[in-house]
């Protein structure tokens, strides 16, 4: 029988507001939620011909069948559940059993678990007892509706919950429908069909609508569509809203209205989803619909075999994914002898912050904090992610792609604006859009090479195009440590490490001077800085008679790849000072830093002083698709321009500044920093408010196995004591700790040698944050 | 007066049926197009009290307002337009007048153009006088109504159409539709309503939906909500469906049935688009609507305020783009100083193979032939467009971005199996993602650069991590004119040229030995092929002591950006063998030639040869996102394998098989190899059929201006004749060929110095190939 939790309600106070963003969803049994292309359309009918069709089946076959009708309003003179329980056992006697069957002995039952005041109070329970079937053996089957939400006004939820003064909080909804699917059955097969409210997009008590509602566990869809006039266009607009919320839709069902509109539906969709067809409902009020659900059993029990084919594929592929991609796949930066076939994640969908992963041992999709912010791209939480798919789909049907050059598209040109009026204020002038983070180093480099050349006379403006090859030689300063990119020209502006070896790039020569950076710890005084780099910079000239240094390159305030190290922003400030003295371009990579991952929109802001050049990427997209951008002052455009094409800037990518990624820019970089959609911008300073507790990070950094913690913006980075060996990219030293962060506290990280880090997004909440942190401290803890 | 064309029906004939897949959309007056977000919402009326109060503006006012229902259904019991020609002038006398007004002279007209043979004769047309309005000055004004196509079953046109014997093909509709944007008055302005049939995703007569029908004009949309209960789900998923086929929606509009649905929509769509509400519209059938249009009279004039002032600001950003592009952006590959302002190419839109590009002189939409197919990545037809965007909504909503080492994501594993199972079927086992062309070679450098240390024992097995630094030197083995990718690493396994010199490079060595290839033309015996390349690769390694070829790099059969030469077969394939005789690994770049862009999905077909290491990108995601894989045999994947994290392969980005571009490559390589998708395949050879007309092609190389032509798969290629300096990247030869033909024939290409080229995706028919082949010659026969 099934094992019943507790079900209280659960009003969301703040820090536990957002436990629950994403839902674990056990697959050991199959489950749908049953959505409406309208309302009127018989919702309630398909799921009780479901649920009677399911319990008719021959064995094997559900043990249970558990209904949930969360929001219910018009109640009690209007109750799904209740129908549900009323009339799928008397069906149970009039529908042919597939085989024959057992003697079936069910066991059901109906409960309205949080009727609203103004519900007239009514039995809180009924049970029943069914006795159908064959007569070859005994089985015992139960069925379970319950009603959660009730509300008197035949009106939508959200009004309902208004004027009877029963508010319902969305975490409140998914927070009960995650324990109803949790709930389990003794061993045997228990099927869940969810009945919503409305039509997809039907408010909920709180406003959010069905289909967002539902989303964090994203079960498989039943859609009933509409066989009316007019019904194949809200069947479809439905079915499209589903997929704009990530849905898979199992089946669509429909009542014949003599249209024909499952015909027209099935061939539409390319055959890719099951049309079922029922006869028409009885107008009739008077009907009880005996005869019409024996005349449906054939199409309900048709739409419970492709439910139950569509739940064994769907588990049946999640099975062998980790063997397939361990056959075909091969990953970046990963020796795939260290992946053992079952340590590989197996990631269903992401909701904002949060994986879905897919636990193949406990057939169980779980909700996984993606802390490594997906290498640095994550900015949306699911309210972004949603508005973003909206946009994707808007900009592939109005673009596709456009070529780029000599031509404007409106989302180009708003990015532009945008960069150019945030990231860029005060001193960028012009975009140059390429893919991804290497792209635009590459090009940032070649900008400022042409700057410099113009600059220092070894071209003349009047002869660009006469060439100074094999006497001339360029090179870049830049930091130990620093990382900007894997293409070989990014490559070449980074000090040597194990990315530069030979074995992994025969190319590489580390075309710089490489400064050693202070970091917070080490910190000094102005003018050892600017003695140390003059110091340097003459050295290097006296012994490369022919080199020049002709741009500095640094990532502003903390060092990503090369373990999230805080480097001394005055020494920063300095070195720009000294490059722009001696009219060295300055590029800043913004690759990681861009964009609020520290708090502050650009981190020249930290730093107090601007370059000549800058590169984006990463979360200039909301973390969607890929796109890169590097922005320049105009004198650096200036040594471009003559009126040959030779002189112009030779490099570009078949997707240039394509619609997808503008589009997605425009809107994630206005998410970001607008406090009517981002909660965390502080206005008046323009800064992210702290979103890592302060208590909780000085408790960790006091830690014996902690050596130093980063905590700036969305960033939180502890670095672990390591002796000797330990230490550097090779370390496996916390290995253990992600592993375990990963099994037991569902926090996604990945270590940066003996670095761990939490990332969240700008728009991440801080409880999210302090739930997470508070995770970690505890392992940490525990691993003393 | 309205200057009326002539209607007749044009039944498409094959040559003609695609003429018209985009529209010319005059934008000098505004014109809208009213979608309904369910059956029976009051589309009509709200057409009326559209075209009413905008009849009853103040000076300077429409001088014509032309409405147009291109499918009727129910005829003639129903017809919208007579509702509109009936009721907007009885409403005149009715509405308060802005300003007192003019004494108006309103000449008004309906006329049904095709109606089915299933109808009863009616006049054809009716006509009417109505003076209304103040004392002041006397006006002329026009209204118009038209029905296209009624038929007279009330039920949706696609069965209309079937059961009475009219059936109507989408140009035809398209065509006619056309037509009407076409009309214009005399210096007046005249405002165009047209209103749909059914819902947003209704069929038409053909079954295409009614939001596909008319895509192709892109109208800004007027929906019209559902002030029911369940309005607030169908008018939601109504304008979701109307975003994924990239209209845009002017206003929303609906009635108020006391739900408060209209103030749930504005705050949803968060105020981005303006929300009107009628009052209840009386449901008994007598009530002749004349109180109830009085009393909409405010909520009509505010849909008309609203539309009007989107229509100015659509028209002023679009006259402004041209001069924001030259002031903000940085085009790659483009000479600033050489493109006049008038000169830049506003594209508002892309449908199928064609831009929408915005004229700025004529305020005109006009349709242009993509050409260059956006520099050789476009695939899709309007039809695939439009599942792509579906596609990319459902894969952000789901997805987002996700990490991809150590993890698997259904998208990704399948595109995996697609590549495998496709382009790399019977050599490839390994896939690797990345972005872009560029990145995509870099690593199969990487990848042949190992393969060759480990073959050749520069590198031990059980040595990975000790390296040869300084001793050992690294080369390919390339062709002249080949071009693999502009970042360094790519450009370093490419020949000098313009591309690669100090001034733009300052970093390129070029490392590698460039062979001459042989073209077609100068074609050879394989004896005299197989003694050049080892002549050359001896003689170079007689002189070049330490360095080693490590890796052959070539595009077969065509070499793209080099100016589309067709290079002899044999000559690759021998160079292959000479190469896998010495161990020395093969890489394919396929990026430009991958995917059927020379007719076969994989050019190493037109080869007869495998490669170890092959390049894809461009087509593969239907040119939709950027996207790069590359593919590799296990044995070059076993050269990465061991216990040290070392010795994988240390090369990533941030996207690195990001999900948004893993669907759109399994939906775009499935689509374009799918006979029931491409009516291009032809199924017994796997090959495209011929899409270029093969006399169309001898006439045009028999030109005395026309060097040679290359026609093979998607790409038709003509160099023109060019003498000396003329030849080469920085000739502007073809340049007034270029602009005639953006300028006259509506077809955007783009130069690859004096070579023109036709570029279309796999699906594009062959009829459409024609007619811009067509042109091109008629273009070059005038240049004589």
């Amino acid at each position: 029988m099934l094992r019943l939790l507790r079900y209280t309600r659960r009003h969301s106070t703040s820090s536990s507001a957002a436990a629950t963003t994403a839902s674990a969803v056990p697959l050991t049994s199959p489950a749908f939620a049953v959505f409406g292309a309208n309302t009127g359309v018989g919702k309630t009918l398909v799921s009780a011909g479901l649920v009677a069709s399911l319990l008719a089946s021959p064995s094997p076959s559900p043990s249970t069948v558990a209904y949930l009708k969360p929001l219910q309003t018009g109640y009690p003179d209007d109750s799904d559940a209740r129908f549900v329980f009323d009339r799928a056992p008397a069906l149970l006697r009039r529908l042919p059993l597939a085989g024959g069957g057992a003697s079936t002995r069910l066991v059901a039952s109906n409960h309205t678990l949080f009727p609203s005041p103004a519900v007239d109070p009514l039995p809180e329970r009924q049970d029943a007892v069914v006795n159908y079937g064959g007569e070859e053996g005994v089985e015992e089957k139960a069925l379970v509706c319950r009603t959660v939400y009730a509300w008197r006004e035949p009106v939508s939820p959200h009004l309902a919950a208004e004027r009877e003064g029963m508010p319902v909080e969305d975490e409140e909804v998914r927070w009960l429908v995650d324990r109803w699917l949790a709930e389990e059955d003794g061993g045997g097969e228990v099927w869940k069909v969810l009945e919503t409210a409305g039509g997809v997009a039907s408010p909920g008590p709180s406003g959010t609508l069905q289909c967002d509602l539902y989303r964090s566990s994203r079960l498989p869809a039943v859609l009933v569509g509409d066989g009316r006039l007019g019904g194949i266009s809200s069947t479809l607009s439905a079915y499209e809203t589903l997929l704009l919320r990530g849905y898979d839709v199992g089946s669509v069902i429909l009542e014949d209205r003599g249209l024909s509109n499952d015909r027209f539906l099935l061939s539409y969709l390319r055959k890719r989803v099951p049309v079922h067809v029922l006869p028409p409902i009885p107008e009739d009020p008077k009907d009880d619909l005996t005869d019409w659900f024996s005349e449906s059993s054939s199409a309900f029990s048709s739409l419970k075999d492709s439910l139950q084919s569509f739940h064994s594929r769907r588990v049946q592929r999640l099975n062998s994914m980790q063997r397939k991609s361990k056959d075909l796949l091969w990953w970046p930066f990963t020796q795939h002898d260290l992946v053992p076939v079952d340590s590989v994640t197996v990631i269903d969908s992401r909701f904002g912050e949060n994986f879905s992963a897919y636990k193949v041992k406990d057939k169980t999709i779980v909700p996984q904090f993606d802390a490594c912010a997906s290498w640095w791209t994550q900015g949306p939480d699911s309210n972004l992610q949603i508005e973003l798919a909206r946009d994707m789909g808007y900009a592939a049907a109005r673009y596709g792609h456009v070529m780029f050059p000599e031509n404007v598209h409106e989302p180009a040109l708003r990015c532009a604006e945008l960069l150019l009026g945030g990231v860029g204020k005060d001193w960028a002038s012009r975009v140059y859009f390429s893919d991804n983070g290497s792209t635009a180093i590459e090009i940032a480099l070649k900008m400022a090479f042409r700057k410099y050349a113009c600059d220092h006379g070894i071209i003349v403006d009047s002869e660009k195009d006469i060439t100074s090859e094999g006497s001339v030689h360029f090179k870049v300063l830049a930091l130990n440590g620093s990382y900007h990119g894997d293409t070989l020209g990014a490559m070449e502006a980074q000090a040597p490490s194990a990315y530069t070896s030979f074995l992994q790039q025969p190319w590489y020569s580390g075309r710089g001077l490489f400064l050693d950076p202070p970091t917070v710890d080490t910190s000094s005084a102005a003018n050892v800085y600017v003695s140390y780099i003059s110091q340097q910079l003459s050295q290097y000239a006296m012994s490369n008679n022919s080199e020049h240094i002709a741009a500095l390159i640094i990532e502003p305030v903390i060092q990503g790849a090369g373990g999230m190290h805080l480097i001394d922003p005055l020494f920063q400030r300095l070195l720009v000072k000294e490059c722009k003295n001696r009219k060295i371009p300055v590029i800043f990579d913004e690759v990681f830093t861009g964009f609020w991952r520290l708090g502050v929109e650009s981190a020249s802001e930290l730093l107090g002083c601007f370059p000549d050049i800058s590169c984006y990427a990463k979360l200039m997209t909301g973390g969607i698709v890929p796109l890169a951008a590097t922005l320049a002052t105009e004198p650096i455009f200036e040594a471009f321009r003559s009126d040959s094409k030779l002189t112009a800037l030779l490099h570009g990518h078949s997707y240039t500044a394509h619609p997808m990624g503008c589009t997605a820019a425009v809107k994630a970089i206005q998410w970001y920093k607008d406090p009517s959609t981002n909660s965390n911008i502080d206005l008046d300073r323009m800064k992210l408010k702290e979103l890592w507790d302060g208590a909780l990070v000085n408790h960790l950094s006091s830690l014996p196995n902690v050596k130093r913690v980063v905590s700036l913006g969305t960033l939180c980075a502890i670095e672990l004591k390591a002796e000797g060996s330990d230490a550097g990219y090779a370390s496996l030293y916390a290995s253990s700790l992600i592993r375990q962060l990963r099994e037991e506290d569902n926090i996604y990280a990945r270590p940066l040698g003996n670095v761990i880090y939490l990332m969240c997004g700008p728009c991440t909440t801080r409880d999210s944050c302090t739930r997470q942190l508070t995770k970690v401290l505890c392992r940490l803890q525990k691993l003393n």
